[in-house]
C-alpha cells in the first residue's frame, strides 16, 4: 500500500497518495465522487486538452506579465508532460463530480503545481513556490477552462480520429460505386420492387449521404473553434488580464494546429454549450446515415437463400453456435449498435445543454463525456465496418440478374409511349398471370416486340452516366 | 361579428363574445397564448374530463355542506352539458398557456358558473348568484382539478378507445397465427436464413408483443387512478374540506365506472406527473413492438418478385405516381410513421415530467397533450392497419416452399447426430457449391439417406404444437 | 350530403364528393387511412408547396416539350389556385398515409387535373383531356415531388414566420441589454453566488444564444435548397426529360425568392432527409436556447418575495384559480412547453430519418409534419412570450442592489492581491460569522480600508464595456 | 509477449493466446470488432449471468441425460470459477459486436470447454473431450442463451445493487421528512410563493416519487424473469431436450435465488426485449425523479445570500477554482447528470428494442449495456448523493421563517371567509404598497385583526398530520 501525504485546500487538510502528484481538491472528489469508477474516468483526450490549455495559459500569462518568471518554465514543462500522456495516471476524476469540472480543472491545477514545485526542488503539497490556484489557473476559472479542455479534446478526436476513418469508408463505398456503375439492378421503393438503378448509383448515394454528414460536423465544428477561455469565473474576465483569453487561445491554436479563437461572447460560452450540441446533432446525423447504409447491405446481403442476397460481403465468423455453417453481417450490427447508442447519448447531451441557469451550465463533464464517447464509437466501427465489411462488397450477379429480369417496374418506361393507365394494366396482368411483361404488353396488342425491346432497356432506364 | 359583454376578474374588466360562456380569463389566455391555435385546441377527452371533475366537485361540496344548496343543481346540470360536448364551443382555449393549466381550469369554472347562472335567471358575467371560484371552483385549485382532469382523461380514452381498437387488431393477428400454424416457412435471424418455424408461430410472437405491451399498459394506467384532487394549491388540501379529495375521487369514479380514488400523497400528485410519465413509456413499448410488427409484414410481403414475398397483404390503393400497377404495403407505413411519433411524444413527455420544481410541476399541459395524441394516433392506426391489411394477410404457399427447399439451415438437425462441426462442412459445401444439403451430405458419406430424410423434417423441426 | 360522382384509377372506379376536384386516389386515401383525422390533414404550408411545385413542372415541362401546349395555361391557373388557397378544401389527406406521401401528390395531381378539365370545359374525372399522371405528374413521380414540397416548405415557413418572429423577440432582448447594461448585479455559477456581472450582460447571453440558434438554423436549411425533383422513382431521373429537374427547380426558385435548386445527388435526394434532420436539430438547438432564456427569466422573476425577485415581469392573467393575487410566469411556461415538444418532435423526426431503405425513405410525411409543428410552435411562442413578456421585462434595482450588497464572492476581487488562499478564508468567516466581506477582511488585517475600497467596485468588476 | 496456440472453428484455424482459454471464435471477435475497446468490454455482470446460465444448462442437460455423465462435474467446476469471477480475464469482448451476442456465448462455451478440458486432462484447443458447441452450448443458441444472459444481469443487478442504494437514499429522506414534520415554511409552485406547507411534507413528496419509480421498476422488472432459454436459434427449441427450458430455469432460480422462470412464449423472447425497454423505462422515470430532487435541493440550498436559501446542504468540497469560499450543490451536479445520461440510455434501449426483425432483436448487446450502465450510474450516485448530501440536510430556520413572513399568499386563507375577490385585493394591494397583509386587510376593512391571526394561522393551513 502506498504511503500518503499531507495536502491541503481551503476545506482544510486530507492524505493523499504519496507517489501521486495530485492535491486536496482532486482526493476530496476522489472520496466524494465514486460513481462509475470503472468505466467513467477521463480518457486522455481530456487529460491532454487540460495540458494543453494550462501550458498556453501559462505562456499568455507569461507574456502578459502576470506570471512570476521564473515559474513559468517549470510549469510549462510539467503541461507538457500532461499533454504527452507521461502523467495519466495522477488525472484519477470520474465523469460525474461537479458540473462545472472544477475538479478536473483543479486536479490539473494541482498535478501541474505539483510536478512544477518538484521540477523546482520544492516540497510536493507546499504550494509554494508554485501554487495552483494563483499560478496555474491563473486568470482562469474552471469556468472558462473546462469548456475550453472540451472544446479542444472534441475538435481534435473529430479531426484526428472521427474523420479520417469515416473518410476511409467514405473512400472504400466510393471505390465500389465507380466499380459497379454499370451493374444495372432492381430498383427498391417502399421494399417493393421498382424501376432499375445500377448498384453504383445504389452505393453512391451512401457516398452522398457521408458526404453530406461530415461536411454537417464541419460546419457544426466550427463553433468549438470559440474558446470560452478569458471568461473567467461568470464570464466578465475578472482577474484575468485583458488580452488574456486572445492570447491563450492563440497558443492553443499554435500548440494543436486548429483555428481556436477567443469567444466573441464569454457569457454564453460558460451558460450555454450549443456548439457542442450542434456537434452532437452532426454526429447523430451521421449516425442516421451509417444505419441506413449498414441496414442496406445487410439487406442486400440477405440469404443466402432466401433473402434479397444481390450482393456477397466477407465471411468473417462462424455466425451462429447452433446453426452449422451460418454467416451473419455482423459488421453491420456492430456498427449499427453504434448507430442506436450515438442517438441515445445525443439526446443526453442535448437534454444536458438546455438546462444550464444563469451565468453556467453544470452539466459540462456529461456534455463531452457523450460527445467524446459518440466520437470514439463511430470512428473505431466505421473502421472496423470498412476493413471487415466494405471492402469486400461484391455483386452476386447471378441474384441480381435474375431479379431484374423478372421485375415489373420495367413497365414504367411504357408510361410515355401508351400511358400510365395502360401500362399499369400490363403490370397488373403480368403479376397476377404471372408472366412477364413482354408475354402480357404484346397479347393485349399495346406494344410490338421491336418498340418493347427498343424501350424496355434496363440500362438506358437508369440515366447512369 | 359578434357582440360583446364585459366580463372581469382580479386584473380588472375586459370583453369577451356575447354569445360564449367564458368569461376574463379564458379571454386573456386567448389573448395571450395565440400559439398553436390551429392544432392545439383541447380536444373532447379534456373537456368532458373537466366537466366530470367540475360535476363530481359540486356533488361532493353540496354532501359536505361547503356550498350553498341552491346553486347545486344548476353547476350539476351545466356540468352535465360539458361532458356531454354540448359546450364545446365554449372552451376556446390551446395546450400552450400556463403549465399548471390553470386557464383551462378557470375556462370550466366560468363557463360553467355563467350557464348556471344562466340556468338560474341571473346575468352572465354577474358572478351572481354562482361564482366561478368561490363556488364552481369550491375547495380546489388548479394545481389539484388540472391533474385530476388529467388522469380521467387519459385512462378513459386508453379503456375506451386504445385497448379495444388495438384489441381487435390483437385477435386478426391470433387468428391468423392459429390458421397458419401448421405453415411451415423458413425462420430469419440476423437477416439470414434460419431453422424453420411455421407462420403461426411467427404470427403468434407478434401477438405476445402486443399482450405484453397491452398488459404494461395495464400496470401502468393503474398509477393514474390515484387523483391529485383535494390536494388544492400546494397538496395541502387548504381551503378543502378533509373529505374533499374523497368523496370527490369516489363521485368519478362512479361517473367514469373507472376505480378512481383520492391519491395518498397529494403533494406527490401536484409536483410529479411520473404514472402519466410511466404511461407513455409504456405507449412507447407499445409503439416499439407495432414498428417491430410493420416491419415483418412489410419485409415478409416485400416483391412482388424480388423480395421475400412470402405472404400476401391486401392491395387498397395504386402505390406510386410514376410505376404502373406498383402496390406499397401502407398501411405498414402509415403505422410505422404512428409509432416513430409516439416515440417522439414520449420523449417530450418524460422531458416535461422530469422538470417539476418544488410543488409544482408547469409542464402538465403539455404532458397530458402528447400522451393523448400518442392514444388517438395508435388507436387509429392499428384500427387501419388491422381492416385494410392484417385482416387480408395471406401466406404465398409457393414462395415459402421454395424457400424452404432452398434452406441450408434445415441441417442444424444433423447437429445432435454428426456433430456441429461436421454439420457446418456440409451447410458451406452446399452453399458454395450450390447443391442441396441432402447432395452434400451424402456425397462426404456423413449420412445416410435413410437417415438424412427421417431427420430433416421441417415440420418436426418447429416443434410445433 | 353532397351528392356523388365516379372516378376511377387503376384499382377501378369508385365514388367522390361531386364537389370536389379530388379523384380516385385521394378517396381511398381517406377511406384507408382514417388517423388523426381532426388534428392531421396537412395544413397550408404543404398544400402551397404542392401548388408551387407543380405550376413549376408544368411551366418546365411547357419549355422543355414534354407538354401539349394548350394544356399548359389551364394547369398553371389550377396550380396557382393551389398557392393562394383557393383550394384549400380539396386536401382533404392526413399526414399518416403513405410515407411516399404519394396519395398528397396524387390529391394535387387529381384537383389539379380536374381543375384544369373544368377551366378547358371538359368533365371531372374524365382524366381528359387532362391526366393526372401522364400530365399533372408529368416526368416526375412521388417520390420526387414529395420531398420537393417538403423543402418548399419548410424553408418558407423558416423564413416567412420563424426568423421574422424569434428576430422581434431577439430584438426586444438586445434592446434590454443595452438598456440594462450598466445595471450591476450578483452573478450565478451553480445557483450559487458568484461575481458580479450586469444585468445587460445576462441578457446578453441570450442574446448570443438566440444568435447562434439563427445562424445554425440558416446554415443547416441550406441543405433544404436541394430539390430532388428531376429523380422521378428512384432517383435515376427516368420518365423524366433530362433537363427537368434544372429548369424546374429554376421555376421554383423564381416563385418563391428562395434559391432552390436542383440536387445533385437524386439518389441521396429520395432516399435520406439528412438536411431535414439536421434543420430539426437547429430547432431543438434553438429550443434548448430558449428554454434556458425562459428558465433565467421565471427564476429570475421568481418570489414576489420569498424567490430571487431581481427582475419584474408584466402581469398578464391571475394566476390562480386559489390563491388570491398570484402571478405566475406564464409566458415562460407556456415558452417552455414549446421547447420540450419540439425536442420530442426532433426525436421523432431523426428516428424516422434513419429509417430509409434502398431508394427510399418512407417516413417523409411524419418527418416534414414534425419540423414544420416545431417551427409553427416556436414562431407563436417566441411573437407571444416577446409580446407578453420580454418588452416589459424591468429589473428590481432594490432587490438587485440588497443582493449585490450581500455577496460574499466580491471577495474574488482580492485574489490577486492576497490570494486564492487568504482570500477565501475572508468569504468563509463572512458567511459563518453573517459578516460583511469588508468587516472580516479589515478584523483579519489582510486589507487595509481604503485598498478594500478601491479593489472592490463591483462595476469594475464586470469589466463591462 | 505471451505464446500463442492454435484453436480452430468452422472458419479455420487461428492463434490464440496461450495463457487463455478463450478460442478461435472469441480471437475472430477481439479482431474484428476493436471499437470501445478501452471502455466497453463486458463487465463482471454478465460475464457472471454467462457462467450462472452455463452451469445451469450442465445441470439440466445432466438431468435429462443430454450430456456424457463425465463432462459434467468439469463443465460445472469450469462455470462455477466464471461465476465468482475467477476467469475475468479469459472474457475479452467488447459490447459492440454480433447483435445476438454469439460471440459472447461462444467466448463462455469455449472457455468453459478448455477449462473443462484442462480439469480433464486433456489438451486446450482440441475440443476433446469437451467440445464448445456440442457440449457446454448443448440444447442452446446465442439466440437463446444470451437474452437469458442480459436477464439474469440485469434483474441481479437491480436487486443487489440499485435497490439497496436508492432505498438508503429514500430512507434518509424520509427521516428528514419526519423530523422537519412540523417545519412550516413557504409553498412555491410556477416558483412563485404559495400557501404553505412544512419542509416535511415538500420532502415526504421526494419518498413518494422514489417509492413509485422503485415499485414501477419492480413491477417491469417481473417480465425479466421471463427466460429464454429452451428457445434454441429461433424459438422453437430445436436441438434442445423439450423439457431443458424449463428444467435449466429451475437452476438459474434456485443459483441466483431469483423466480427465473422458462418464458411461455420463447418466439417473443428471442424476437423482442420489451421488458427490457419496460425496465429501461422505469429507470428512466426514476432518473426524472431524482432530476426534480436534485433540483430541488440545489435550489433551496442557493445562495448562500442571494438565493432561496431554505436549506443547508454539506460543504464537501471547494467549489471553484477563482472564487474563494464558493460552496456549490455538487453532489446534485453529479446526480443530475447521471439522471440526463439515463435519460439518453433510455433512449438507446428503446430505439434498438424496436429494431428486431423476424426471429430475432439484433441489438441485444447494447441493450443490456445500458441497461447495466444506467443501473450502476444510479446506484453510485444515489449512494454518493445519500452519504455527502441528502444525510447532512438541514433546514435554515432564520431564512424559512423570514420567506413565511413575508409570503402574501397566506392570504388564501381569507378566501373561505371574505371570497376570492376581496382576498385577491388585499394580496395586490400588498405587494404594490411593500405592507404585510394584515396591514391591508384591516386598512380595507375587511378582515378584524382578531379574525386575521385566527384565520392566518400558517400551520393550520398546512394540515399537517
Amino acid at each position: 500500500m502506498s504511503t500518503m501525504r499531507i495536502e491541503s485546500d481551503s476545506m482544510g487538510q486530507i492524505e493523499v497518495p504519496a507517489d501521486k502528484y495530485w492535491g486536496a481538491q482532486t482526493q476530496r472528489s476522489i472520496d466524494n465522487f465514486p460513481i462509475g469508477v470503472d468505466r467513467f474516468k477521463w480518457q486522455f483526450p481530456i487529460i491532454r486538452a487540460m495540458g494543453i490549455l494550462k501550458k498556453s495559459a501559462a505562456l499568455a500569462n507569461g507574456e502578459l506579465g502576470q506570471l512570476p518568471e521564473p515559474l513559468l518554465a517549470p510549469i510549462v514543462q510539467a503541461a507538457d508532460e500532461v499533454v504527452t500522456g507521461l502523467l495519466n495516471q495522477h488525472f484519477p476524476l470520474v465523469v460525474f463530480q461537479t458540473g462545472s469540472g472544477t475538479q478536473s480543472n483543479m486536479n490539473a491545477n494541482e498535478v501541474i503545481a505539483n510536478r512544477a514545485i518538484e521540477i523546482m526542488g520544492g516540497v510536493l503539497g507546499s504550494k509554494v513556490p508554485v501554487h495552483p490556484n494563483d499560478h496555474v489557473n491563473c486568470g482562469q476559472s474552471s469556468n472558462d477552462t473546462f469548456p475550453t479542455a472540451m472544446h479542444i479534446a472534441v475538435v481534435s478526436e473529430l479531426l484526428q480520429t472521427l474523420f479520417p476513418k469515416v473518410t476511409e469508408l467514405r473512400n472504400t463505398l466510393a471505390h465500389k460505386a465507380d466499380l459497379f456503375n454499370l451493374v444495372v439492378k432492381t430498383g427498391r421503393t417502399h421494399l417493393q420492387d421498382a424501376t432499375p438503378i445500377t448498384l453504383g448509383q445504389e452505393i453512391g448515394s451512401w457516398v452522398a449521404q457521408i458526404d453530406y454528414s461530415l461536411a454537417t460536423l464541419e460546419t457544426m465544428m466550427a463553433g468549438l473553434y470559440d474558446l470560452a477561455i478569458g471568461g473567467t469565473a461568470v464570464g466578465t474576465g475578472l482577474n484575468a488580464h485583458p488580452r488574456f483569453g486572445e492570447v491563450c487561445a492563440g497558443h492553443i491554436a499554435a500548440i494543436t494546429g486548429f483555428p481556436f479563437r477567443s469567444s466573441s461572447n464569454k457569457f454564453f460560452s460558460l451558460s450555454a454549450h450549443d456548439a457542442l450540441v450542434s456537434t452532437s446533432a452532426a454526429l447523430r446525423t451521421l449516425a442516421g446515415a451509417l444505419l441506413k447504409i449498414a441496414n442496406d447491405v445487410r439487406w442486400l446481403a440477405s440469404g443466402p437463400r432466401c433473402g434479397i442476397g444481390e450482393i456477397k460481403i466477407p465471411e468473417n465468423e462462424p455466425g451462429s453456435s447452433i446453426m452449422p455453417g451460418k454467416v451473419n453481417p455482423t459488421q453491420c450490427e456492430a456498427l449499427s449498435m453504434v448507430c442506436v447508442q450515438v442517438f441515445g447519448n445525443d439526446a443526453a447531451t442535448a437534454f444536458a445543454g438546455s438546462q444550464g441557469n444563469f451565468q453556467l451550465n453544470v452539466y459540462k463533464p456529461v456534455m463531452v463525456h457523450n460527445v467524446l464517447e459518440s466520437i470514439g464509437l463511430l470512428g473505431d466501427a466505421c473502421q472496423a465496418f470498412n476493413l471487415h465489411c466494405a471492402v469486400g462488397i461484391e455483386p452476386d450477379y447471378a441474384v441480381i440478374q435474375r431479379n431484374l429480369d423478372n421485375n415489373l417496374m420495367l413497365v414504367t418506361a411504357l408510361n410515355q409511349h401508351i400511358g400510365y393507365d395502360k401500362a399499369a394494366k400490363i403490370a397488373k396482368a403480368a403479376l397476377h398471370e404471372g408472366k412477364t411483361l413482354r408475354e402480357v404488353a404484346l397479347a393485349m396488342g399495346l406494344v410490338s416486340g421491336v418498340d418493347f425491346d427498343l424501350w424496355m432497356d434496363p440500362i438506358k432506364m437508369t440515366n447512369v452516366k
